[in-house]
């Protein structure tokens, strides 16, 4: 077989892409749902699952505790149709920035351009939907033109955006995002990244060389030889600034991997390299698949956590894991949060104070560091 | 419980810190566990990883093939010991280049600093830890001030490196590894960084805000006002042009994640971004736990990856996944391989010849580009 | 620490059971619910399962198929309080038999006693819980006595039953659900047991040494001389008798194990053994958590399935696996059944037909060998 | 496709059976092996499979202790050649008794009637499988005659042999493994079943309808009117029996599911039912891929079962659980205690002591059962 780009016309012996358009489905609080949640999920990872929509509703969103709450996504949320119920959470000041792989934001574009992914099967012929042109994530299906001109509205937007400096992934995010609104009106109905800009979400990246965004701007780079690259310190000292200014932090963790670490990191960054004693979160809700007994951070307990001050040694009780695939339990927990009494906030629209909570932590770790200079000399 | 870092003296009930040195274990190429794997390896896993080992050993390895061999690490393995694995394969020219979380390249310097990590238990009570300042990773204990010195070290060699620019991440673990190698003579032996930087492979991370090497550098622009950073690009630039240099393609792929991602978005970003026919890999290896079914990209299959143009449609046969612990199945593949006729190969020192192939992926960029406005305009 | 029984009194230094009661939750079809499993999951496991639920609702239950279905139950399902949504199908006609490991079963009969099961947690010292007499089914917590309470219902019941033969495991469970009826009046909503009895659904036990009730059959062989032994061979043969008397056969399996394997080989007996040509499985499906790739019965896909004969080559259509826990997955299940326009079927009521079916099954069975020793003699 | 059994001459379009014979790999004590389990498997699961080695060889098979080893198996270990691990340990006086599913005694009788299994894949058509006759259990492959061989082997065996009675599970297996020394001499090395019989090691199913071995003694009870039937009363208690007798217990579980369950309800039996209080378990090694947080019997831990007084309480740190395929793990496992210097002991030959040990516990359940009538009356 000849080296060629799939994504080619090709003959196709099947109609691959008959199912049905795979749409962003918004959660609206249903009480049947409630009512299997609080009665019939009472045990195994049903009762952990609702445990944490307890947690998460009476406690994470009272009012007297103003918990800053971070959302991380691992796993393709976006392209399974997940992307509403993260609209509505932002829109009801449920997360206040959310940490996701790249690829979520990605491909959440693909909804804001009016793409269509379907539901198909994963057991398919993968050589055939590579000589038809046809991309899969496991069961969900597209043409490979998709990413094409996704990929060219990217570049497009990056040379018009006139960026050309280090940036913190949340700027870029959020400049697509205004670009997003100006270009498709209406579009934060169906986009992630559109509606984050919107409502004032900061959205970050943990790997932002690592997918198909990042990709875009290292062409930029080597093409046309901008200076337009991503900093990885900006994502890190803001993500600390906004802990660090939290009354209360809580976090919900989609998956694990690289958006949970870089989201955990954020206390031991405070107590080991800052010198600044914040304490650690007070809430952690994960829903996962992956296991403790691996040994990998996606799987790492609460009680793990406690040992690297990630987490308060007190809190262990509003801490859980549900084991359960996302787009199962996200949709769930959302209907339980959107049903609840607290089920909306004034939204902390994080976006825009961004550069007064980094200039806070400034301040802090130079005061702790004075502090402790004083302290070595005496 | 008052808010305080850990790490702070404690009363310690219990001698947490009791259990045996783990060290940086050395395969040799024992026969007993190549006859093993041949004959006693028959199916299931076993089977798979006996496939694994056959298809990296006499093929991959294969002088006439002259593959480049990427390996990525997810999971904290070099803190369970298997940077010696690791050592030893780029030592014996086996793997050409490596891209980990930054967790692992920070937990290795602890070794090369000779602190000292033990074997412990992953049932310990975390409360007890953190009050005894005592650091766990699953089931390695060792205390926070390990920490602590580490930090303050990455901080001096910043400092003293006067890197003062945006780099990739294989020149800082370079010039980290060369400052190592001068410091501490000998400590190539028991540093995967160390060892990487003598014997020429490039280090990547996927995610280099990530971890406490990216704490650090954060630290050090926010305090010191330094414009040191990451600059992604370079590293999505460098794989790209390294892959494109390859005769044949392989990577040996442990856990997944974000590393995993990474490596396998060069061939996309060739022909997606760049228009460069490239094709995909002819060999694909990775032991993990995380499944298929699960929708992550950590699980996904080889099969999927044909789809995107990650796999070349014809080598099924050539791509294995054997679902094992990595601290099991990776110390025997190592054996195989060491103790294999093609057990060393002549190192490529792709770290001296990034410039070069950066060049070359910039040139066929651009002559692709040219080509297709060519064609567009035709 | 002596040896000595766990349930004797102690100074219990935590209130333990102090969570709420589990009870049976029984499903009611709420229209939200059904909602969002058509519309809001759309791929990966909630994709899988959405198929599951249509496939059940639409084909197997369609009254033109006249569908057998037969459930399997492995794991802890009556303790976690699923035991409702189990009565409700068998209520509505919607499954035909069951077939369940013993304790399932066991802890069934705590619910028909009146005795309380409580929400509790699985991070609790176990030896503590030992030491209060306290028993623990990963979060589900009760006292010790309510196994001697139990058992010693069950050692009285046989007794008071004068079986002094060898029976089916489905005979045995519908003469303990009569007597559950006769002496505990109403307790069929909150029991199996007693429901199966009323509603003429046959409950099997694959393994029937193997859960406190077949204990309980063991004591009164050894101490009291006892002929009344479960016959496995009469299991066998019913459970075979019934599918072949199936116009379509379908299964829904919960997690896997000797239930699963139980189910699946009744149409290799009829071919393999009997020599009759009876075909696989219409309609399979299954809620688990277990993988393929660890090579047990309890992961093996419905193509693996194929090569048996257990299910048709041209159904895997209608074959579906949704990996996830099943005390989620199995209420939302059966919420979309009960509120499906095939929610109620007539009962089959097959407990009183298992005489006239083995009979069938015999005579096919004779024909078919005296059709081959003819054959064989030609 | 019309109905019909699998196994008929097909024309195979590819060569399925085309792979390496699978054998019964016989482990020789690989002193390299043995280094690798000590000094390179330090953390995680491979530090898990390292003190699972260690407590076998230097606790359990510690000749002062005399402990009573239960070997449990589940998964197709016989298919994947793992038979030959069993043969070594009871060989050796290793493993006192073996619970097994009924699949893993069917499927190594092919071995010792000199069926030949071979390696394959997962990834082939089953459909084209089951129009070749050819039958999978996940990469093992062999034709579909050679279950009706095996079946008729078992058939003819079951009339030779006048079994005319409710036998234990260890009497038939008994039986039919002489009958394999008498019939196909020198079988013992490559059958599980003959070996047993020779070394005198009580083989058990806890699930006895549940395979074919199972189907085939239901055929005969059908057809042939015998009152032939296994009694699961007999293996309870004979399990019971030889547990009571124990200096100290302990056990070796392959998988989980029933045969765990069966192995571990043997102290709760002697407490809950027959009064005796004899302790739990003093050791307890499981290799599985099962998790905790499913919830379910084969996933459960050590830590669980000391609430049901399965396992002493005093005794976790004898207790472990490591997370791997049996496949690779077992192999090592036998590997390390075969060439450790407890690697042989005498055979306790429990098969011979069966009804001398049903005698003791009689006994000592009526002393109980007396005792406690007469605390009652006082």
């Amino acid at each position: 077989m000849p080296h060629r780009a799939p994504g080619s016309p090709g003959n196709s012996r099947k109609n691959h892409l008959s199912g049905t358009p795979i749409r962003y489905y918004r959660p609206t609080g249903g009480a049947d749902i409630r009512r299997l949640i609080d009665e019939g999920f009472q045990a195994f990872n049903a009762g952990r699952l609702s445990e944490a929509c307890r947690i998460f509703s009476e406690k994470m969103l009272d009012p007297a505790n103003n918990t800053t709450i971070g959302l991380t996504i691992a796993g393709a949320m976006t392209p399974a149709g997940l992307g509403g119920c993260v609209i509505e959470m932002m829109d009801r000041g449920l997360v206040d920035f959310v940490i996701a792989t790249g690829a979520n934001f990605y491909h959440d574009l693909h909804y804001a351009l009016n793409f269509t992914l379907r539901r198909g099967s994963p057991f398919v012929n993968d050589v055939e939907l590579y000589e038809d042109g046809i991309i899969r994530i496991y069961d969900v299906l597209f043409p490979a033109t998709v990413l094409l001109e996704t990929d060219a509205y990217i570049r497009d937007f990056i040379t018009r955006s006139r960026l050309n400096e280090a940036v913190a992934t949340s700027e870029f995010h959020y400049r697509l995002g205004l670009d997003l609104l100006e270009r498709y009106p209406g579009c934060e109905e169906h986009s992630v990244v559109a509606r984050a800009a919107r409502a004032g979400v900061p959205l970050y990246t943990s790997s932002p060389g690592d997918s198909s965004i990042g990709m875009n701007i290292a062409y930029h780079e080597l093409m046309n030889d901008s200076k337009f690259m991503i900093d990885p310190n900006k994502d890190v000292n803001e993500v600390c600034a906004m802990v660090l200014a939290g009354q209360q932090n809580g976090c919900v963790i989609l998956g694990g991997g690289s958006p949970k670490n870089f989201y955990l990191q954020a206390q031991p960054t405070l107590w080991e390299v800052y010198g600044i004693p914040k304490g650690g979160n007070d809430y952690f809700i994960q829903i996962t698949t992956d296991q403790v007994v691996w040994g990998g951070l996606s799987g790492a307990t609460p009680a793990e956590a406690v040992s690297w001050g990630k987490i308060n040694p007190g809190v262990l009780p509003d801490t859980v894991v549900a084991y359960c695939d996302s787009t199962i339990a996200f949709p769930l927990f959302c209907e339980y949060a959107v049903g609840s009494p607290n089920g909306r906030r004034p939204r902390k629209e994080l976006v825009h104070q961004r550069d007064r909570l980094v200039a806070d932590l400034t301040r802090e770790a130079k005061a702790a560091r004075d502090k402790k200079q004083v302290e070595t000399k005496a």
